[in-house]
């Protein structure tokens, strides 16, 4: 790895349950990556450790010259233009952190961040499934929803670069509580999390089905493997779920009018039981110049935010 | 006004009930206005004439090198891009109308085409409640709710220009039925129209409202009248009303991230009923950095839509 390739840049997915890097280079390639379970007990100031541990680890070899910079994609809310994580829910102590501020001095290199489901959006956007589109939305459902959105041939961004907190629209006053305080946002219907939970609420209706063994232990990953051995509780489950992600990705259309929608995150690996019942709420709920706009499973899978947050480095270098 | 005064534009506001017509000048000022009842019965080919009576009414001594052209703004769906509109429900015949390209012929003048909701927001941005700002939504809330949207400085468009139908996002999904046909829409459940109807559906639980004695003659307009005399019915209505107007604001805000929500429309004129009540309902449930995000009434009041689709003209011609 010591001839000069042209500008690389590692990109930083800081996770409340990881910490993933990768190296990659300007036209998306993962070259190598590596990954450390968060030091959660140890706060922001381990973490950096950890960070720059991994930037090394990834970078054995690369000339200095060669590297750009570093993205980092993390939890919101942050202020990607102050630099400043507000706040990881899932990570104590992690208030107001100046962590472009920090990672600058430790590293010596450009230090760019991102907020995690538009790094992925814009990850898709430039190497994966939203290639080439002006205008897309990308959600990625996992233990939340989030995502970003592609308008007009930009990121979309708003005040303090805080646009397309997709999980939290209301799409039912009266329903779940949501992490975020809130009751009914589309997370707290849609998301993984909200999947298993809902499975757990109806285990007792189901006797039959293999999910009654694993009893409150059941999780959307079970709820999934489940369906696609066949059982019909899950079976139902997910076409339940097919359209309560119908019911905001319909929203998404009417707010955004996407020209196509891409869904990453955990549940997405279960995409293909998904996609049919997504397709028909959209077909029957949307207006109609919106029912044919397409839903596609992500490219990059989980390297969409640590590609993405990369390339944020060669657009701000550009 | 036979001096020249610089490039002038008309604005027409088609609407089902009346066409307007207005000559605005580049700072936004109207200069001269003109209405009628729209020809329903006469179908797009009578309607044409009126545009072109309205046009010639409002631009008598004009010279024709000061007009720079006619901005049309016009119910949805339709078609900026192809300057075509696609169906207006309130307006039977009117199927895939080419309005751009018939004004054109009748005119021999530049016509663009918009959506009445972005209009509106596109005057209300340049010249209104909106000035200056980056981001900024713009609802209408009338008999139905439409709007539009800036984002990072630019009016957003999306696929076939059709981002922003900001009143068919569901916000209940086993809300009232909504004439897009879907259930639950933000229209549906906060329009003016909305309003009228929860009034009927309630009266006969208040027999004390000075409403009842209207029966099932009750709009919205007479809720906002009771209301401003003080009658308890209707100002639980009203306070109802911006908890409904509120939930769909918090949806935006978390969506579009915009530095003030401003609000037009025939409820709007209502607003100083309803902006406490929307103001608590952000601070309660929209998450903490978004909190403090301003809700505006519209400064230009009934031109907006006017004075928007004329700029476009301007802008189109820069």
């Amino acid at each position: 790895m010591s001839t000069p390739r042209g500008p690389l840049a590692v990109g930083i997915d800081l996770g409340g349950t990881q910490v993933r890097a990768a190296l990659v280079d300007a036209q998306g390639a993962v070259l190598a990556r590596a990954a450390t379970r968060t030091d959660a007990v140890g706060g922001p100031w381990a973490v950096m450790q950890q960070i720059k541990g991994l930037v090394g680890e990834v970078t054995q070899g690369v000339l200095r010259p060669d590297l750009a910079g570093v993205g980092v994609s993390a939890p919101g809310p942050l202020d990607s233009e102050a630099g400043m994580i507000v706040c990881i829910p899932t990570l104590p102590g992690w208030i107001d952190v100046p962590i472009v501020a920090l990672l600058k001095d430790a590293l010596r290199l450009p230090v760019v961040l991102e907020n995690d489901g538009v790094a992925a959006a814009i990850g898709e956007w430039r190497f994966g499934a939203g290639r080439s589109l002006r205008d897309f939305v990308y959600i990625t459902v996992s233990t939340g929803i989030g995502g970003g959105v592609i308008a007009d041939g930009r990121v979309l961004r708003g005040r303090r670069r805080m646009a397309a907190h997709l999980g939290h629209m209301t799409t039912a006053p009266e329903g779940e509580l949501c992490s975020c305080g809130n009751r009914g946002c589309w997370e707290a219907q849609a998301s993984g999390t909200a999947l298993g939970q809902a499975a757990r609420d109806r285990l007792a209706s189901a006797p039959a089905s293999s999910l009654t063994a694993l009893g409150p232990a059941v999780t959307a990953v079970d709820v999934v493997a489940a369906a696609q051995a066949g059982d019909a509780f899950a079976c139902a489950l997910m076409a339940r779920e097919a359209e309560l992600l119908g019911i905001g990705i319909v929203n998404l259309l009417h707010l955004y009018s996407p020209e196509a929608v891409v869904m990453g995150g955990g549940v997405s690996q279960a995409f293909d039981l998904l996609q049919a019942g997504i397709t028909q709420w959209i077909a029957a709920h949307a207006m109609p110049p919106f029912r044919t706009v397409p839903v596609h499973a992500a490219a990059l899978g989980q390297n969409a935010g640590l590609v993405g947050a990369a390339s944020i480095v060669f657009a701000a270098a550009d």
